[in-house]
């Protein structure tokens, strides 16, 4: 018993989009523990998707398609497997109300192309689609074999999956043993010293421990096959808890945690407020702490001090030592650190003061040189001098730097307080 | 003649990662005008591999395999391709020597295992990988077929392919009639509003117009089949310019222009400078605008205004106003656009306060509810309401109000100015 994913659309071929569909449902049917060899693309065509069809029913038992259930012409998912298995279709009349009904709901009229979303193959049944006019369907044409069909918008498909195919998936017995991970995440070490510090746990069978890349940052994926979450916690729980130990600082959060929804907690929790002033970053440290909802409870705002005149008239720096340091200086990166706290009047003030490039740096500066700043609530203030590298972009030197003060910020949260 | 796409790799089926290799090729194949109707995803096993194998050979005459050339007993696919047309491995000394040098470059021994990345089934050709260890390889199995294999690491496979493989189908006599794109850019109109207008366009052959989804904005691409870029430059011209006439205002720039790209170019060109003041963006419009390198010479800075007392403080929004009217109101985003303009001495100041969500919002006041300020040069000020939409997500508020405020201040410019 294994399943196969077929997606079809001419706009995978063509290289128009990514195949998102194919991966969420990769990684959701490894977590309800149904194996899976295959995947195949196909275009919007009838007689390459049914000889695809005929490959993989050899194959696999539970067949998943993803796209071609539109109202247009190209739309030929159902109608080609119906043709396959030689079953007529028929037109259902409480799916036609129902999307006669979507449209009349938005104001629009049903096109008789939309009829032809009704239709499904005698013998099948409709996979209700609440976010979409196209339903998919579930059909078992011979014994041993199960078709599902999805649309290929992954927010209407990921929604139908969840609302509709999984409880079904787990009436026929699958899911019964699960796989349940933890993300843990780190920042601050690299992925080959982090391996090596939890090398004795890489070996590990159930759980397992192992190091993916995430978005510019380590992580290490405990995954617990389980009988139950119970059970899974069971056995994830501790080795997590060993990881963190070993990790020290390095480790900052789990799964949806992000480094700004922890500076976020952790100011919470002291009731400690925070504000930013950016130059090379030029409000993107801002935009990160921001992505938190609620995050006005201990966010106050910041000045953007892209040219030096800003940091002279809202941060206070001082003209003499711009132009005696440079304004990508541990002086400067002081001055506004402590500029914005003082203007803002904020527990925190953080600033960032960089060569972002790809011009502008010279040989004592190179591009990827960055200071960020960090006023505290006692009145210190510490700098960090930064290098980035010279060879990376624009992009990535401006991230690694909101990153690493964000960084910073809870390193000394924990530390200080 | 068409080609098929066959990704090797166990992390595909679990999920792990995105196939971002099967749509590089794809995109390229569609450049190339080489046909290609079916990808397959198999994990690392020699025998499924092998079957995988089995069934393109019959569909296609050029099987391009990504993945599974690494060091490691998981990495197989020059072991199946070879077993499976019963032809022996060789090693080959010259490429052997070359991973030798590779690993004593970097300061490395060559372990035993990476030895086997030197064979090659006897009668094929190797690829070169300058970036990497693992080579990939041409081979011409039998007639009418030809294999090409590549690393699974994206930025080698890359690589390789622009280096050695284009070149190589090239001289087989592909790529002599290719497709041309230039993808136009609209903001301010919708897909189907914009499809209507042109629909005449959307009937045409060579070359082709069709709307497609771009992050957030619409886009059509016309392309063009033609022997050299100087002939489908004949063909997109026309259309392309008569497309932009349609659109007006609403169009804004072509293929790689950004909107911030696009503003920078326009203020540039006038010696102007803009300042920005953001609430519910949090900085994410000087992030956008700062994204351009050079940005410096009409960016100045800006402040993020999240606390009505920064407001205040730095932007001279009257305290009086935020409580009369609130914080998202007409009134104080004009004051913010007039506050930071004056504050940071540029020519253009651009304000944008509005409720991102999830909470905040109110029946006279819901979430998405975005007003976006801008003072011009000439001393006036503009405040437009936006209504994103109470159900959209927080993060999509955000960024739809940023580039409203960074479409508004190009409108502006190329109507004013």
């Amino acid at each position: 018993m294994s399943a196969e994913i077929i997606c079809v659309g001419t706009e995978l071929l063509l290289g128009d989009i990514l195949n998102t569909n194919a991966r969420f449902l990769a990684l959701e049917l490894a977590r309800l523990g149904i194996p899976h060899y295959y995947q195949t693309v196909v275009g919007d065509n009838i007689d390459r998707l049914q000889k695809a069809i005929a490959v993989a029913i050899d194959r696999a038992s539970i067949l998943i398609f993803t796209g071609g259930l539109g109202p247009t012409p190209d739309d030929l998912t159902t109608e080609a497997i119906a043709d396959f298995f030689q079953t007529p279709l028929r037109e259902d009349p409480e799916i036609l109300a129902e999307i006669e009904a979507k449209f009349a709901g938005v104001g629009r009229v049903m096109t008789p192309s939309n009829r032809k979303q009704a239709l499904i193959p005698v013998g099948a049944e409709f996979l209700p689609n609440p976010s979409g006019t196209a339903p998919g369907l579930i059909w078992k044409p011979r014994s041993n074999l199960t078709l599902l069909t999805f649309p290929g918008v992954p927010s209407e498909m990921k929604r139908m999956w969840e609302e509709t195919a999984v409880p079904y998936l787990e009436s026929q017995g699958w899911g019964k043993e699960r796989i349940y991970s933890r993300s843990l995440k780190f920042r601050g070490i690299g992925e080959s010293a982090l391996a090596e510090k939890v090398s004795h746990l890489l070996e590990l069978s159930n759980p397992t421990v192992a190091p993916y890349a995430g978005m510019g940052e380590v992580r290490l994926r405990v995954s617990a096959r389980a009988a139950s979450e119970t059970e899974a916690l069971a056995l994830i729980d501790p080795v997590a808890a060993e990881i963190q130990s070993i990790a020290g600082l390095d480790y900052f959060g789990a799964d949806d945690d992000t480094l700004a929804s922890i500076v976020g907690q952790l100011l919470r929790e002291r009731g400690q407020t925070v504000s930013v002033a950016e130059s090379c970053t030029g409000g993107g440290l801002g935009e990160i702490i921001t992505e938190i909802a609620g995050s006005s409870e201990y966010f106050f705002g910041g000045v953007i001090s892209y040219d030096n005149r800003v940091k002279i008239a809202l941060l206070d720096v001082s003209e003499a030592d711009l132009q005696t340091f440079g304004a990508v200086s541990e002086t400067v990166a002081r001055q506004m650190a402590i500029g914005v706290k003082q203007r803002l009047g904020t527990d925190w003030g953080v600033s960032i003061t960089g060569i972002a490039g790809p011009g502008g740096g010279s040989e004592t500066k190179p591009v990827g040189l960055v200071y960020i700043g960090l006023a505290d609530p006692a009145g210190g203030v510490e700098v960090w001098e930064n290098r980035f590298g010279e060879r990376r972009d624009r992009s990535i030197i401006r991230q690694l730097s909101a990153f690493t003060a964000l960084d910073r910020i809870r390193r000394q949260l924990l530390t200080m307080f």
